[in-house]
């Protein structure tokens, strides 16, 4: 059998998220259906993470084992021609057996992008959350920079899920700033539930002035979710890359 | 009376572009039907250009007068409660009485962004153009650059518009290419029917090696419309901004 590997561009804004579940419309769900049919056998897929029903990504990846004669690489000729228009394969690959999307990521890179505006975006309005009112923009770049490194991020978590350890690698952490839209990139090894919303909320009350970078290091050192900031709305979030 | 206007952003992949027809949901329709209702007046305005269906704006400029006693830089808080989520206002400031959106306009900026891949764009794809194969952007830039100065632009004009004279002032004219995503930056005094679009169509011919530098001379010397490229998909294109 072949391991075979899809790179996925998505906009999460009409998919419940990416995990299968029955009744909703999700990524993995039109995925499964789509290569199941282009591939005549009944397909499962592996993902590299779970995404919030909005959230958007341009490099997710999955992967999925099959008997199939097509070349691993043309795979995605066929499966753009049915996807619908907020779905489509950027990439298809044949990969070693031991390749396992989630498990064997080192490295998540997000960006998480709001208009800071009196205004509600437009033209971007699927990908952009609004947060109004003055923010200070340079006291978020320097809090944005004290989550790299290696910290207990039990505080930058919402409750709903269960893993083993709330410890993560921060390895980029910074903020963009361009004509009123700011953009927020991460990246690390590893994310718990919500944590790049929270995070992007931490550093938008601090801009506010809600919070400190106290607060913020507080959260951090004691893990108390009410340090940091609310979860950031979803539609502002996109994965943008996994490094294997 | 006093003289007002307003700076929008809009969609257009909802419009029937800018202009009021019967039975068409267009950008000045919807804008007069809520003036009118938030002014409890028959409002008229006039925009700073006509837009086809698709294409977007984020600096678009109209006047109206109004007997209103709302301060005008007020006026766009209740219109954008009330505007729908693919037009809002960015601006509304009173202007001198001689103040007209079209005529007083000094110059307009275009962007123009298309994807070059063998994959359809899908979180952009409302403002983002496709193009498959291989484009020289060099030669792209090269020749993008040759539009700037003032030319007579019959070539690059479809037909169904009278305008007593095709000869237009190009002052800025440039090609940026970022991850795939090429945008062409143009700035002149005005633009003829089409007239952005068949330039970036020239450019796009030009990259394909389907039109050569040579042949874009021509068209600019002699006006043969066939010497220029395709008109390029309405969606890439954004009006950014009217100066005044």
């Amino acid at each position: 059998m072949k391991n075979i590997a899809l790179k996925l561009e998505f906009d999460g804004t009409e998919f419940s998220g990416w995990q299968i579940q029955d009744n909703r419309r999700t990524v993995q769900g039109v995925i499964e259906d789509v290569l199941s049919e282009i591939l005549k056998e009944k397909v499962k897929v592996t993902g590299c993470s779970r995404t919030d029903a909005g959230v958007h990504s341009r490099g997710y990846v999955l992967n999925f084992h099959s008997n199939t004669t097509i070349p691993a690489e043309k795979i995605m000729f066929p499966l753009n021609i049915i996807l619908p228009e907020d779905v489509k394969v950027l990439q298809s690959q044949e990969v070693n057996d031991k390749f396992h999307a989630r498990e064997s990521a080192l490295s998540k890179i997000y960006s998480y992008s709001f208009l800071n505006s009196s205004v509600e975006p437009v033209i971007h309005r699927r990908t952009l959350s609004l947060e109004k009112g003055k923010l200070d923009i340079e006291l978020m770049e320097e809090a944005a920079r004290l989550f790299i490194g290696t910290h207990d991020f039990k505080g930058f978590m919402s409750q709903g899920s269960s893993v083993k350890s709330t410890v993560r690698t921060i390895y980029n952490s910074k903020i963009e700033s361009h004509d009123g839209t700011i953009t927020y990139i991460v990246e690390g090894n590893g994310f718990l539930y919500n944590m790049v919303r929270i995070m992007v909320g931490t550093l938008i009350f601090i801009g506010q002035g809600t919070r400190t970078i106290e607060d913020l290091l507080s959260a951090l050192n004691t893990g108390d979710r009410l340090k940091a900031g609310k979860v950031a709305q979803a539609k502002g979030l996109i994965l943008n890359e996994v490094k294997y």
